[in-house]
């Protein structure tokens, strides 16, 4: 529906806090044929968990296109974002990533390393696993998740290793600075970039996007802004017409991965769509006896 | 504080609708130095009260400013809104008004003219009303609400009346064309301008703003975006520095009016540090246990 145009999603509304420092989210719109509109928060404040709460917190608001009334008041705290981001990234790889996964890298060990992992069990069924986080204890505490011993996962000693033996890689951290660079990257490797949603940050390196065959965004518009591929954009290194989105993928996937030995990325911001549609599905499967369309 | 720049409030964040019309404002931000930030949705589909709903709606959501988590959602259905924009048109006429108030104009019949007329009673002790609406069945109305009875309403023919009688004029409608042109304005008025609060709105034809001798808006940079001011900005009539935030003339009033000569307009668009203040005066009042600030 968004790539076809079909939606109403203006540009991201953000605050800024330094106090002690964190952002907050406001992604909103409608699609032209449905029946409401979402406003959606999330947060994200990086001292929450030295005071024992989750960094991560946020709601789902949907609201009557024809009305204005509030329809649903979703105080997800931020688990349905999650959940449709780790969606999204899940859909990148089952349309992007090569034929064969050897092992699937993972960088980064906040809860969106988790969900992403969970959700590529639904189009992948390789298990094997190597994670890298800045802190090695939260990698060895993430490995020993219960909830992931279906996988085999392996700590990286570093990104070098982990770009060696994978060749489906998902960054999931809220970097400022490159993590990943052109020279890592073998032949054949999908990667999805998560973390870099907010203007100032940076998971790969832009010289990457010059190597890589295929650049996937989920809105041309708002990666234009920020993410990861509008680094690469204001460097001059790619150009606009090099964007396809992810939508446009899914409509005709032979616009992305044509063999195996392409360098793949699908950058993905996040875009007020997925919220809607995320919320609709949970009233859809919350009130049943309602005609929710 | 908003003019003190002790606050921090990104542009607004705006829907529109089609079918039916309608629109959805976001205004979001927070004080430097407070302990919350707000993010207040406040929408308006003109059908709805062919259906027997108010055309307005909405709602505040309070958040902890320093781990992103929801401190209340004030469920207000857009009174709230409405009650802080009438003291902000209270506190125009409070520094702007002349001294001695012949007659107060209403123009429009929704709720911010009821609302506006209510407040203005804390700061003038006129009671002459006269009211003009493109509907006069509401007009009849609005000068038949039990509630205002402690004013005499007296329903205008047209605003040629109004403003020969009125020398503080509030204007409260959604018009997309001017209501009130230069030669109407006799010296000595005030104007609060109030409906122009979206893009194609405009209540105050461009010419007027060159007649005033003082032209005070709520934010200068949203003023410049949109409202009545906007439009004598970009006809090149008025320049940004004539343009007054309504805080400066709090803490300094002699930069208001001067003279029962001068006439002044107050154009409010609505500014998220209104939103803020209040709802956090409805949690005080509320819950009068906590340690709110």
């Amino acid at each position: 529906m968004y790539s076809r145009q079909e939606t109403v999603i203006p540009p991201v509304a953000i605050l800024h806090f330094d106090h002690p420092p964190g952002d907050c989210h406001i992604k909103y719109g409608y699609s032209k044929g449905g029946n409401y509109y979402i406003i959606k928060v999330a947060s994200g404040f990086p001292n929450n968990p030295s005071i024992g709460i989750p960094a991560g917190n946020g709601l789902m608001l949907l609201f009557d296109k024809t009305t204005g009334a509030p329809v649903c008041i979703l105080l997800d705290e931020g688990y349905l974002t999650d959940l449709r981001t780790a969606a999204a990234g899940a859909i990148a790889a089952k349309y992007l990533a090569p034929k064969h996964i050897s092992c699937i890298g993972i960088i980064g060990t906040g809860a969106q390393a988790y969900y992403q992992l969970c959700l590529l069990t639904s189009v992948t069924d390789c298990r094997e696993v190597m994670i890298w986080g800045r802190d090695r204890s939260k990698a060895l505490q993430f490995s020993k998740n219960p909830d992931l011993k279906s996988f085999r996962i392996e700590i990286a000693e570093d990104l070098d290793q982990l770009t060696a033996a994978c060749n489906l890689i998902v960054t999931t951290t809220s970097s400022s600075t490159p993590l990943l660079f052109a020279q890592q990257i073998q032949k054949g490797t999908h990667i999805t970039a998560i973390g870099a949603d907010d203007f100032g940050k940076q998971e790969l390196d832009a010289q990457i996007f010059k190597k890589a065959d295929r650049i996937i965004v989920d809105s041309r518009s708002q990666c234009s802004i920020f993410g990861d591929t509008a680094s690469a954009l204001r460097e001059g290194l790619i150009a606009l017409n090099h964007m396809i989105e992810l939508g446009s993928i899914i409509e005709n996937p032979s616009l992305g991965r044509t063999n195996n030995d392409q360098i793949t990325i699908a950058d993905l911001t996040g875009v007020a769509i997925q919220d809607l549609q995320i919320a609709v599905a949970v009233i859809r499967r919350s009130l049943p006896h309602n005609n929710w369309q």
